[in-house]
């Protein structure tokens, strides 16, 4: 992309009311912005981003047989109150607007839209498993939304909800969802805790959640460095200084970053909503269910908030808007020409490239940028490199730089870029 | 995929208040599931073929210069009182929320939003001209909402807006974007006449509107056989019967769907919300604005009320949810690995393949499944096929069936399928 031609700009000022750090890089970049408190628009560089998480999320829950469905926004009420949530737990935070004499809901979460819709599926234990998810823009009624995308008002999810025909199977599955949960983060380039939560009004059992340890995160946990044990604050039976009941190290506090939930629903949904099925024996039983959240734009947030220096963001390579930050430093005819032929040329590899051909900036301007933005490489074409046939490459996370010749830069990108 | 994972069956039930066509269709196959009146959820088969209407949108967009954005739903009040709409016009059927002790909207339409945004971004006429296009979902307070997917209170939505320096620049823009409408519904296999509509609320000017032609339209409009002239019955001074005043034939009368609408906004939004520039003079201007809607979900309804016959849909090859449909008919095992050879051999090619490998249908059953759903392509393997070295192929808009050899089937999908 031209960055001559993109619409937005790195700008200094943000707004009075923002506080998070997530939000004030992100705005300042040109990555989002902001609507309300808690409600941020994506712009070009910030869509490119959440696509490429909502990506990463869409490959791995296919590769365990996950179905892509997109339910509704709004959820009607007459489901809402066969399971008895309407006005309690989650449906206390939930928007609710009007409709003729009645009145619909926005959705933060689809347990009862989804039990409908596979109880029309569903018949015989040969039915079972099944596995579906959607990635949808979700809505909560957070009183005070001041953590940037961490915790939105509306906000991106991937929600996904497995059918079991026991609880066997279930738990089978609920271990695999935790394996890729991780591989998801790790491309993510975030190391999350899986840490035990309470309800919240989803469920009589004990779900997980995944923590990332940050200084600005929104819960506080008590783990063990070891990895044996962790417990959310509103749940803890032990406190830091405690010892981990399994390996013995001292537990540390810390204020995490939540990213994903997954919750065992047992039969509740199903019993409420009648999704029953025919098992081996003829009996009829109700479905054994699982839900398994996981937010994009707060993944998306917590990246920003874990990686970042004083200059800008460092976007973890699977996720970055582009691969490549390519600057043209002079406006003179030859260097202009040899950068666009430059540019074409990394577009034919499959290289994704910001060009910044802008004439009106000074090559300080385009240096604080490019570390504001936080593209991984940054490729510098001039003069003094066209002078040796090269260009100048430097990593967003270090401070050398090094000159490659351009007629090897192919065998480099495939190396250490792609 | 394999038709033995997908979670979803065809039905022969349909909700007892569904009146419209496009809908029973789409629920019956499987590819939506109505959540209330004029609310649907996409499931496997219906969110491919939207993604795929989707993909053609944005690659015509892009195409033009379009810059993708995701604005959000939440619309604030205080935004949308500065340009007078909050309870007038189309904010009357905004759909609205409480939130502390004021109100937000959910969007029917983002002028507010993006003329906030770009404002922040544009400065001076080296600005301009700038293309902004966003895909998602928006609200309508319908009070009856009774035509499937041609109208829903949530649908799904692409709007694109123009920002210009001068009139005449707009107007150039305008002409481009008309060209470009109809080729995205061209790559639909829908025809659409550019009709002159009412302001509704939007703008002074006079908007276009882009109507398919069909039985089951929620509007009317009087157009001329020729192509010359049509008007929404809305705002129409001819009737049908009236001679069409450039080429003198019979104007004619048609129930037809809008697909599709563009707007001059002129500079009631910048000047609202304080968006100018400074033009080649000095001097500051309010920036000239257009908006351009076009609905992926309406366009899936109106390819299934005009592409269908009394057996199910005939899905357009370039929006099918797969380009074939592949029937192993016996279960013996020398058809089912046969059958699952040449499933992995499409895939490698390419081709996009539903494979129904379920063992629990009769051969009629899977025709009239493969009819319903209307795959372009239908490939049946049997005993009988396999004896001539062969599989049978079928068009789902033709009776005639032919068999081709398993040697030369590569040949025959790149030349007629891909």
């Amino acid at each position: 992309m031209l960055q001559s031609q993109l619409f937005t700009e790195t700008t200094k000022e943000t707004p009075r009311d923002e506080k998070s750090l997530n939000a004030k890089l992100l705005i300042r970049a040109g990555f989002v912005h902001k609507e309300m408190a808690g409600v941020y628009s994506y712009l070009p560089l910030g869509l490119r981003v959440l696509r490429k998480i909502q990506n990463i999320i869409r490959e791995e829950m296919e590769s365990m047989g996950g179905q892509e469905i997109l339910m509704t926004v709004f959820q009607p009420r007459d489901l809402w109150l066969k399971t008895d949530r309407w006005s309690k737990g989650i449906g206390k935070d939930m928007f609710k607007c009007k409709l003729n004499r009645s009145e619909v809901g926005l959705g933060p979460t689809h347990e009862e839209i989804v039990t409908r819709i596979l109880k029309s599926y569903i018949r015989s234990w040969r039915d079972l498993p099944k596995f579906v998810f959607q990635i949808q823009t979700k809505f909560r009624k957070e009183l005070r939304a001041k953590s940037g995308l961490l915790r939105g008002r509306e906000f991106d999810m991937k929600d996904l909800y497995s059918f079991h025909e026991s609880e066997k199977d279930f738990e089978r599955y609920y271990e695999i969802i935790i394996k890729s949960y991780h591989k998801i983060l790790e491309r993510c380039d975030l190391r999350a805790i899986l840490t035990e939560a309470s309800g919240k009004g989803f469920t009589a059992s004990t779900p997980h959640e995944f923590q990332v340890i940050a200084p600005a995160g929104e819960d506080t946990i008590f783990y063990c460095p070891g990895g044996d044990f962790s417990q959310n604050k509103e749940v803890a039976k032990l406190k830091a200084g405690d010892k981990c009941p399994i390996c013995k190290r001292i537990l540390i506090e810390n204020k995490s970053i939540e990213v994903g939930n997954i919750f065992p629903l047992g039969t509740k949904y199903s019993k409420d909503l009648g999704a029953y099925f025919t098992d081996k024996d003829g009996k009829k039983k109700p479905i054994v269910m699982g839900c398994y959240g996981l937010g994009p734009s707060r993944i998306m947030g917590a990246v920003v908030e874990i990686h970042h220096d004083s200059k800008g963001i460092l976007w973890p390579k699977e996720i970055a808007p582009f691969q490549v930050h390519l600057i043209q430093l002079q406006k003179n005819p030859k260097v202009k020409k040899k950068s666009k032929n430059l540019y074409n040329a990394l577009l034919k590899t499959g290289t994704t490239v910001l060009f910044d051909d802008r004439d009106d900036k000074s090559p300080g301007e385009k240096f604080a940028d490019a570390d504001l933005i936080g593209i991984p490489w940054r490729m510098v074409i001039s003069e003094r490199t066209l002078e040796k046939d090269s260009v100048e490459l430097k990593r967003r996370d270090r401070e050398k730089t090094e000159l490659v010749k351009i007629r090897e830069l192919l065998s480099f990108l495939e190396k250490y870029v792609q």
